[in-house]
């Protein structure tokens, strides 16, 4: 084991804390890096928040996490010293069963394990106590099938947000055929992973509509890429799409009623839920029926569709919108997300900037 | 207008009672046929009980009719007077919108218009009411575009529970790509919608597994084409089958917790609701989220993809188990379907039998 900073939360209620913790010294299949740049997402808040029951603390939140490696195990040749390469929500999984050897580790049958607050349990990675430490750190230490290469060019401190928000974009884009283009992609709410919608969904050749609460949102979702804007609580700008949409991806997660949009589907179309939200939503199933249309529920991707997803980004030139934050801004940018996680601007925490901090 | 007689309800506490109705003159594009056999659907119970809240009285029910053709309209090249023919769920729609010209009535926009308890708005069939009247009588008028015609050879007293319950399990088994094999699918409940998904799902070479909560139908499943039963109130055997289907196509008519029903599904795999059930469905959207699976909805099918269906049923001698009844037996059979509509067996009306009673 190794020693490293990070900073940690003590408790639902406390604010956050420099901290040292332990990591897994670099094995033969590892990789190692020093983190520059952290996203900041919205599970995190639900995390540090113990919103899902589970939080184990000192939670280290961070799983949009981009470097540069210091160093490699001996089996690892893909990745060499001074690569610049990110980690994002996975970093460890089974690696023996259907949904791994697809690539797709978020479906891992025994339960990937997360970036933070995640269980150890496959055996690849360590921090001394029985769960992980995410990105608001240091270093990391990870089997180097669960790092993502940067592309050449592409801006480190951009890369983080494309590992968690742009890949949980673009896992359902692809699943649903939208990446064929020709789609008509709806994103509900136009936040970390609402901006990554609508330039992803764009960018693959298909008709966008943003739909969000905030008529404000309109001039910077048609900028990003939306074709067209409808405000969800103005019932006639609604109804002017109705029925005019094949895949609508809804990130909001705050607990909504989802009949709201069904109408907005075309015949056969799908619905696919991307936020977390926890209270059970009453789905009634003759307009399921009627019009033959989908509810589905998509979670990040594999390694494989997070490779796939930056290098697209890289080829098409979609860098996510980002705001650099040090260590005191982290919570006053939590209270934001904690009220209404709808900024199009993703936080992101500067390590490099915070080191002496905190 | 033309008068033929019926049977018909005239209340949901009334027996069934011979009446006298008025169907439309064979027009122009028009079809008149003498029904000969019409099956006898769940659904036929739910309206006659009133339990959508929105049945019109009298209340002719049947929509699963098979006869023979005794007059033409001047424009029909397709029918003639002594065809075999059979009419479904569907018999209008307004012919000029996007289901409509893509075969599938189903999802017309303006609404198709039912078999029988349909409003009477796209303006190609008449009974002098302002709803339509089914297929328990002796004639039946209607666009030619809404006849399908019964293989040479394919039994006419089965034709019409493959025009219902046949074409409700091909179109969602169409839909998602079952009729290519090599598929997973799950069939839960084994009345007349059950046994025509078991035997269509596996005649298209997919591997099948039938799920009831009565252990005596195991036998006769598998005499139908299911490779496994799974007994749905058995745990251990519910466990046997986790994460083994791709598609489970749901035919249970009551409120039911689907829940039950997710950890069968493989990862990506998709839950189609085919029951006409009224309580919404507590969803929880993490299990979606967390293996990509997908809830749905399916409804009858198209004109065209009803006549595919019943040729595919021809072409692999697919016929409908059946029990032929009288009108005396009527309200024998809606008390069995109202308290367990799980017969593998499908009634169906024997008209010419029945034509001197009740």
């Amino acid at each position: 084991m190794y020693s490293t900073f990070a900073w940690a939360k003590s408790g639902a209620d406390s604010e956050f804390d420099r901290i040292e913790i332990q990591r897994n010294k670099t094995g033969d299949d590892d990789v190692t890096f020093d983190i520059k740049f952290c996203g900041i997402c919205g599970f995190d808040v639900h995390t540090c928040d113990n919103d899902m029951g589970d939080t184990k603390y000192p939670c280290v939140p961070g799983h949009e996490l981009a470097g540069v490696v210091t160093k490699v195990g001996k089996n690892v040749v893909k990745y060499k010293v001074g690569d610049r390469v990110g980690v994002g929500c996975i970093v460890d999984s089974c690696l023996n069963c259907e949904g791994c050897d697809n690539g797709e580790e978020q479906l891992c049958r025994k339960g990937f394990t997360m970036n933070y607050n995640g269980d150890i349990k496959h055996g690849h990675i360590a921090t001394g106590s029985g769960w992980t430490y995410g990105g608001y750190s240091r270093s990391y230490t990870v089997h180097s099938k669960f790092v993502v290469r940067i592309p050449d060019g592409f801006p480190l401190e951009a890369a983080g947000p494309v590992l968690c928000a742009g890949v949980t974009m673009f896992s359902p884009l692809v699943h649903w055929k939208a990446n064929q283009g020709g789609v008509r992609v709806g994103i509900v709410g136009l936040g970390g992973l609402g901006q990554m919608g609508l330039m992803l969904s764009k960018a693959m050749g298909n008709t966008v509509t943003a739909i969000s609460s905030s008529a404000n949102k309109e001039t910077a979702a048609k900028e990003m890429g939306a074709d067209k804007f409808v405000l969800s609580t103005d019932s006639s700008s609604m109804s002017s799409a109705s029925q005019t949409l094949d895949l609508i991806l809804n990130t909001v997660s705050v607990s909504q009623n989802l009949n709201q949009y069904l109408p907005l589907l075309a015949n056969k179309g799908v619905l696919v839920q991307l936020g977390v939200t926890f209270a059970p939503h009453p789905v009634h199933q003759l307009e399921l029926m009627f019009r033959k249309l989908s509810i589905a529920g998509s979670l990040i991707g594999g390694l494989s569709e997070t490779q796939d997803c930056i290098d697209f980004c890289h080829r098409k030139n979609i860098i996510p919108k980002i705001k650099l934050v040090t260590v005191k801004d982290l919570d006053g940018v939590y209270n934001n997300l904690r009220t209404k996680n709808d900024s199009l601007i993703r936080n992101v925490l500067d390590i490099e900037a915070s080191k002496l901090m905190g």
